[in-house]
């Protein structure tokens, strides 16, 4: 029986052969450069994706929350890295998991640092977060002073271990010239692991984002890539030119509720709840809320004439329809929607269906 | 002990006194008015909150899925609508729970008219949905062909019992002139009424949107309102005029994690997967994904001097901050966030913490 005779609602579906295809991908080009691939497991949020990620010999995961490091921990990663800037109020969390399992966290101001140091119990990692043009987090690459005075109250305590530098260039989402911004990334954390190797031999540097890891084919001397979204991809990076359509590993299959001929309008159960309000601009100014595909029983497969999701609020979503997909689909079938930003989606939908029918956890789902 | 020292992650704090206000308020209303109230309860999705309306003379909730009505099953409403034009591959599951529980569902087409009319086994009411304007979903106003199909169809079996029509004024959240749009949708739902109430003599109209429910002040001859938002407002309602700021019943509690003084922003924990990406624009352009209110024992206060969230990834928030505001923070301290659409937050964060420090039931926590 298909796996498509269980959906009566939306539901998102993961084609474990495209997550796997990519997976693999990632680990080779790694790999081949003898750089440490560490994924950013905020993506998926899936035990069942890590237990494929380690077949491709992916040791160590990141996570962007402690409630999802608790949730791999215990997994048998040989480390969990939480890539966020450490919140003060989860320390006695923090402390009681890092008991049994080996975590990093991110430090890029004294306050935290200094609590983390008078309060842990355990031991435990951290990177100093380096902030070389995108804007949103970290200390800045030229703020000496900042990443000392770090590295001073790390000093006073023996549970604050000092891993290194970690740099997320998110301008490449924003940006065309993805080298340059790799060639400047790639300078700050150089310098900064010049600048602070002889006091600690063994500080790695960690650059990591998807746009960047999926189009450069080299990482510099930079020790260790983080890329997250690469597992399962969606449009937004195909619009980016990170990955083409096919590479993208799931589809929310949604019912069609409605259809509109005069105006090529489908109407959908699939909205906000369900996709996230991520949105990519078409062409011509109007919105693209997710893209159309046709459902089968091996997956999906993506029509020759595009449709995609013109508007959606809480629960209704509206398809600007292809003559060719207005001409074969009528109320009560099933279509697929490759996302606008998969992590997002995933983070709603809490729970896959595998292509044989079979659930996949999602740490929203506990 | 005060409910705030049991928060350490982003946390959606519900204020009873407001929401009971919000509730009594456009209860008031619609009894002056004659008019029967039917709130959409997918803004809170909450037995809780249920109880509250209860007490101001609310008997019958709508919904926008069959999930939440499963969710509302059996909790004393005389009838639960399920506002979405009704999915056809969910039949099994409606007739399932209309074995026990009175529900109505919205039609707009035949062929989900004639699944229904064949394969249900217990009687659910339907509303016919009018588009007179909206241009989301629903039958257009002057199709009668469509109307009569349908309600042709619905004749070959007792088990389709229609109760009116109904009419969901959503260009209201982008037009100014309220007042205008009510006197369309009043007319074509009159216009229907005294067409078909001859022949379907108990049939009521409804019409529902928070906006022009929370502006007008006369609903003329419609016979019940089904608003939503304005159980717990949000700052899209204080945008659009529907509401004060002291009238948002919600707020995200969000810990600081760092401060840039010199660039005025505020680092907090408390991203889209808590907020949702609902946006408004500010004056000069930017972005606004909700605006800072200042916690205490009691609840929240609202600063004299704006600070709103800028800009958002999954889990990450920056505040534009005041200067009042970066005076008083510090790291570790939490604050507060007034969501842009309320819905959406509760949504993602599928659970409420009462200023009591008492767990408040969502339908997504079950």
């Amino acid at each position: 029986m298909s796996y498509l005779s269980q959906i009566t609602s939306p539901t998102l579906l993961l084609d474990e052969k495209i997550c796997r295809n990519n997976l693999k991908k990632m680990a080779l080009k790694a790999k081949f450069q003898g750089k440490k691939l560490v994924p950013h497991f905020k993506t998926s949020q899936s035990h069942e994706v890590g237990e494929w990620a380690k077949e491709y010999g992916i040791t160590e995961i990141t996570v962007s929350s402690i409630k999802m490091a608790e949730y791999f921990c215990g997994h048998g990663w040989e480390n969990i890295h939480i890539a966020f800037p450490f919140n003060p109020l989860e320390t006695k969390k923090l402390s009681e998991l890092a008991k049994n399992q080996s975590l990093s966290v991110q430090l890029i101001n004294e306050a935290v640092t200094e609590k983390l140091a008078k309060d842990l119990d355990y031991p435990v990692g951290f990177f100093i977060e380096i902030d070389a043009g995108y804007g949103r987090t970290g200390v800045e690459v030229s703020d000496f002073g900042l990443i000392e005075a770090i590295l001073r109250k790390a000093k006073s305590t023996d549970k604050l271990r000092f891993k290194g530098f970690y740099l997320h260039p998110g301008h490449t989402y924003y940006t065309a010239d993805k080298a340059k911004i790799y060639e400047e990334s790639l300078a700050a954390l150089n310098m900064l692991k010049n600048k602070y190797s002889t006091e600690y031999p063994k500080l790695v540097t960690r650059l990591g984002d998807t746009p960047g890891c999926s189009v450069m084919e080299d990482f510099g001397d930079v020790d260790e890539i983080g890329p997250g979204n690469f597992v399962f991809y969606d449009m937004m990076q195909v619009n980016l030119g990170s990955c083409k359509r096919e590479d993208v590993a799931v589809a929310l299959a949604v019912p069609v509720v409605d259809i509109k001929k005069e105006r090529k309008e489908i109407l959908i159960h699939g909205g906000g709840v369900h996709l996230a309000k991520d949105v990519l601009m078409e062409p011509d100014g109007s919105k693209n809320f997710g893209e159309v595909v046709i459902l089968n029983e091996n997956g999906w497969s993506i029509p020759f004439g595009r449709s995609y999701l013109k508007s959606i609020s809480q629960e209704h979503g509206i398809i600007k329809a292809s003559d060719e997909l207005l001409a074969q689909v009528k109320v009560g079938d099933l279509l697929g929607i490759l996302p606008v930003h998969s992590c997002m989606t995933a983070d709603c939908m809490g729970g896959y269906l595998s292509l044989n029918g079979e659930k996949i956890d999602h740490a929203e789902s506990i």
